[in-house]
């Protein structure tokens, strides 16, 4: 079986990961393979390093690096470079880079100069972490740079937009966003694999990621939706709301900012075009859906370690198999 | 009074800061001002990082930040970012990068990328370290990358180039140069204020580095050796080496790379249109120039320590102000 994920950071991360160990623990599963479609709109450039959050996450989560608590960057860090920097005076300083993460930007940065591309130095960064023992392919969306931005109000009447990372991780999205514009998304093409990747899988999976400003995103990739639509693959969801709040992040503040309700059945709704079964948390199973076939997880839809994160792949693994609605 | 100084990395450095300390402890000199020309032409691109080892040990030596033990790199150094960038395969890794060294490497690429000149780059790497507070100037010698190479025989009977720091770092010079190839110094041009710095000078000063790849790089910029032959300054040089050996590095490798006697008569020979006094060790007190006036250290002309490097720039400075030989 082959199944494509498409992933943001800390949740997408999880969920294949639990994916990936519900596979490599049930008979006949095993020689399974997974081809994760990762968001790149909050990539972002910091002291002239390419940094690809998301990306990051997925590598460290499915590489067994990831620090544990936190959900992203690396196990065992340190911060000395950062603090250097920002004896130099260099900016910005909200967003924390770590000593081992940032070799990972290092050599991104290095082997991008070199003109390589980001779906191959991808492959070379996930290499190093194992991913293809473990017949997991991390794809970027796209090998074109594309940064999502946050327009706020500026306190004057007027407009500013800011980098999605400065609203999320120094500003916890606390301001209100406006809207989210997504430089170099329509220019953008799909990474060599991404479409073939949905189009030919046996099953699509969409983990509970932020579906504004992570699988929004990826869908926002010319060509990208229509595989979706396209695909005789189901194409299963997990809801990122229980009750209407995030379990993490700040789906809540990005649903308001493109004027969509924050319950699981709205999320749902943004992917109705080509969603076959949505998986929700027992505290939303009133939700109903026109086109898509709607289960109720037997516990909490919370990934809060890699066998909590299993059941949940694996239910939505068994939805995908009764088939399209 | 200002003084001039030429330098490369380690001899340079640790000359320089014994130069302050002899100025500071003196009556009538301690607002004496100093500016240090530092040689750029080992200078290279690591992982994609513009790294400048001269610049960095003269920093970290006169911002009281350097391995003592080492002479170059900073105190207290970890290298996870290094062992890192192994992991992910990045070559080469025989050229030690600490992560305290990283941040300089990084935030200094960051800034080139930007277009901010190498000299306004270093004046801002300066300012951290303090060197306008101990009335140091630190200026690259151009601003234009420079990169000495070393043509080696390559086993087959044939030559072939590798840059200096695979020879220097990598090999120990122990592979014999057959001569240096200094990429971009015949375009380059002096760093603005360089010029000046010697012709407004009131004393030059040649401290006791590698006359080849350090101090004679410097002189190969197009302009510095007319500026330092016209000045009305005195030009002061000391030697480095002892009885034909440098105390520390391979310039005796480097002399007989550019087939020039390893004493420190033929080293001052090197200068000879140009210096008006010059240190020597007692090992070489037969040591006689046509034009230089020649003065024999009170002891080794070792900069042991702080005190022993004040100690020997004190001689120079007043075997400068015995005036033009």
């Amino acid at each position: 079986m082959h199944i494509t994920a498409i992933a943001g950071g800390v949740g997408g991360a999880r969920f294949v990961r639990g994916l990936r160990h519900h596979l490599d623990t049930t008979p006949g599963l095993a020689d399974s393979t997974i081809t994760v479609v990762a968001n790149t709109g909050d990539d972002i450039t910091l002291f002239g390093l390419r940094v690809c959050p998301d990306v990051d996450t997925l590598l460290y989560t499915l590489g067994d690096g990831v620090h544990e608590g936190q959900g992203w960057g690396r196990a065992d860090e340190s911060h000395r470079v950062q603090a250097e920097l920002a004896a130099y005076g260099a900016v910005p300083q909200w967003f924390a880079l770590g000593d081992l993460d940032i070799a990972t930007h290092v050599v991104r940065s290095q082997w991008l100069g070199q003109g390589v591309s980001l779906s191959e130095v991808t492959a070379h960064l996930a290499a190093r972490w194992g991913l293809p023992e473990r017949r997991i392919e991390l794809l970027p969306m796209t090998d074109v740079p594309v940064e999502t931005h946050v327009v706020v109000d500026d306190g004057e009447g007027s407009e500013r937009a800011i980098h999605f990372q400065e609203w999320w991780v120094r500003h916890q999205a606390a301001i209100d966003a406006r809207r989210f514009v997504v430089a170099g998304l329509d220019r953008a093409t799909p990474a060599p694999g991404v479409l073939d990747a949905i189009r030919r899988a046996d099953v699509v999976l969409l983990p509970p990621s932020n579906p504004v400003v992570s699988i929004g995103i990826v869908l926002g990739v010319p060509g990208v939706r229509d595989a979706l639509r396209g695909t005789n693959a189901p194409v299963v969801g997990v809801s990122p709301l229980i009750s209407g709040r995030p379990v993490r992040g700040h789906a809540d503040a990005c649903l308001a900012a493109i004027g969509v309700e924050q319950t699981a059945q709205a999320v749902a709704g943004l992917y109705e075009d080509f969603l076959d079964g949505w998986l929700v948390d027992p505290a939303d199973a009133a939700t109903t859906l026109r086109r898509a076939r709607v289960e109720v997880f037997d516990g909490p839809l919370l990934m809060s370690d890699v066998e909590a994160s299993a059941r949940i792949a694996a239910h939505a693994l068994r939805l995908a198999e009764t088939g399209r609605a």
